[in-house]
């Protein structure tokens, strides 16, 4: 650990993915200086980088050195970034702010911000093939991020949470939504740092993954608790947004004390999933655990 | 687990083997087969699948089999439809009918519309990533792809044409729109083909990267020239919606004969850089003269 706390570890991750946001997104054509413009609003405009964090760290722990995180790292969060632009657009969940500034359609106009996700999404895809690991590496990590993306991931789970709203959804089926919308990705991020060590024996990928999917559920009904009651000046955006918008939530169907009972149920298991990897994970754990408790 | 009643116990594995089950079966959530239903009508409703043809064409003139040109070919359909999609949206072009049917947005909704299309667009390269190509050969046609769909290409042309309408674009400057728009993708499918011969030298590779990029621009000058004075019944649409909507087209810039003209010299240059690749190339050469004598 080498004397740094670990949030200053934490920290000095996030300065290392904005600097390479700040490349992938780079301002050099002016014909698209616009789009681009509105690339970089939306991709350096903060965050908690928490996907790009789950990748160093993932990788920390299994000996992946930080120069080879980059482009996983990077393409992770120009993902997260591209669905919260579409996510917020007027025919979706029509918001006008996001982390306390106007959404990118706002600040730009509805056509950009489209375009905006669209070439965020690519340049993901762009970044992992440009990247110099070994060419079966990066079809390996292409083919783990196009799948947590797509209808068996993301945007499937984005699609159950258009259908839901109003609906009654059971227990179970906020679960696979959150499974799909959130789950995939942020266990997409555990694997593509995993993808970078090819050695890794099948069983142990497996622990990952379920680590990875776990955490994934876990994250997503601590921000559905945040969402009734947490702090609006931690949060920097108002609460009970989902109930407002009828939306499908954890606590909404179990209530708030089961809603803490599961998400500790999910941290517990994933931890469990960690068991293996023994002392060189242990920040990874510390994560998990930040996860679960963050206040926003 | 010690402190959990057995009825807490059995529902956790409930949730678990019914989050396994949903994974092993496929998600069958009536809100992602909607958007499934989506992605099929808008991908299987009908088209020229000119891009396609110019993988299969291209690929057969340098030596390669269908089967290594399935996956390209798919994949830049899949982007193909997706830009239709996005372009057509309320926010975009705002259209009501594609190939004679309601578009996306109009038959489905404008979300799952907008959901559709970043799904297409992924799906593009999910299959890719799945084929038994090498995976160094994977990864050429990956970054190909999604430089042609990003802000060097598809995307960037479409933020060029949105920031275009109703000024007053010299004829170079409507040529760089076509050129990043249209000819992107039509320039990938000649070099999606050709990434399928790794063996190819790189002056035979630069050959067919002019006869795509000329080609490209000639088609779209075409596609200008026809919505000025088309056939709409061959068309399937309705002439004259660029000027009603104000967009930059290259007869508005400099007339329709010199538009005629300017695509007789694309095409020239196009067959010009097929030269050295002989009698293999003949339907390659027909292909191309197709696209700019074509009356729709």
């Amino acid at each position: 650990m080498a004397g740094l706390s670990i949030l200053a570890r934490a920290e000095a991750a996030q300065r290392r993915v904005h600097a390479a946001l700040a490349g992938a997104v780079g301002n050099t054509d002016e014909a698209v200086a616009r789009l681009q413009q509105a690339m970089r609003y939306s991709v350096l405009g903060g965050g908690k980088r928490l996907r790009p964090l789950l990748v160093y760290v993932t990788g920390e722990a299994l000996g992946a050195h930080p120069g080879q995180l980059d482009a996983p790292a990077v393409a992770v969060e120009l993902i997260h970034s591209y669905s919260l632009i579409h996510d917020d657009l007027p025919a979706m969940d029509d918001d006008d702010l996001r982390r306390g500034r106007p959404t990118c359609h706002r600040q730009f106009d509805e056509a950009t911000a489209i375009l905006a996700g669209d070439a965020l999404q690519v340049l993901a895809f762009a970044c992992l093939a440009a990247d110099p690991a070994p060419a079966a590496e990066r079809v390996a990590m292409i083919a783990l991020l196009a799948t947590a993306s797509g209808t068996a991931g993301m945007a499937g789970g984005q699609a159950i949470d258009l259908g839901a709203v109003g609906r009654n959804l059971t227990a179970a089926e906020v679960e696979n939504m959150h499974r799909l919308k959130t789950g995939a990705l942020i266990q997409a991020s555990v694997l593509l740092a995993a993808a970078r060590r090819p050695d890794l024996r099948s069983a142990e990928r497996a622990r990952l993954a379920e680590f990875g999917a776990t955490l994934g559920v876990a994250f997503q009904i601590v921000d559905d608790i945040l969402d009734v009651e947490g702090d609006p000046r931690l949060l920097g955006k108002t609460v009970g947004g989902d109930e407002a918008r009828r939306k499908p939530t954890y606590p909404a169907v179990v209530g708030l004390p089961a809603s803490y009972a599961r998400a500790a149920e999910l941290h517990a298991a994933a931890l469990a999933a960690l068991e293996p990897f023994g002392a060189p994970a242990a920040l990874l754990r510390w994560l998990a655990g930040y996860i679960v408790d963050r206040s926003h």
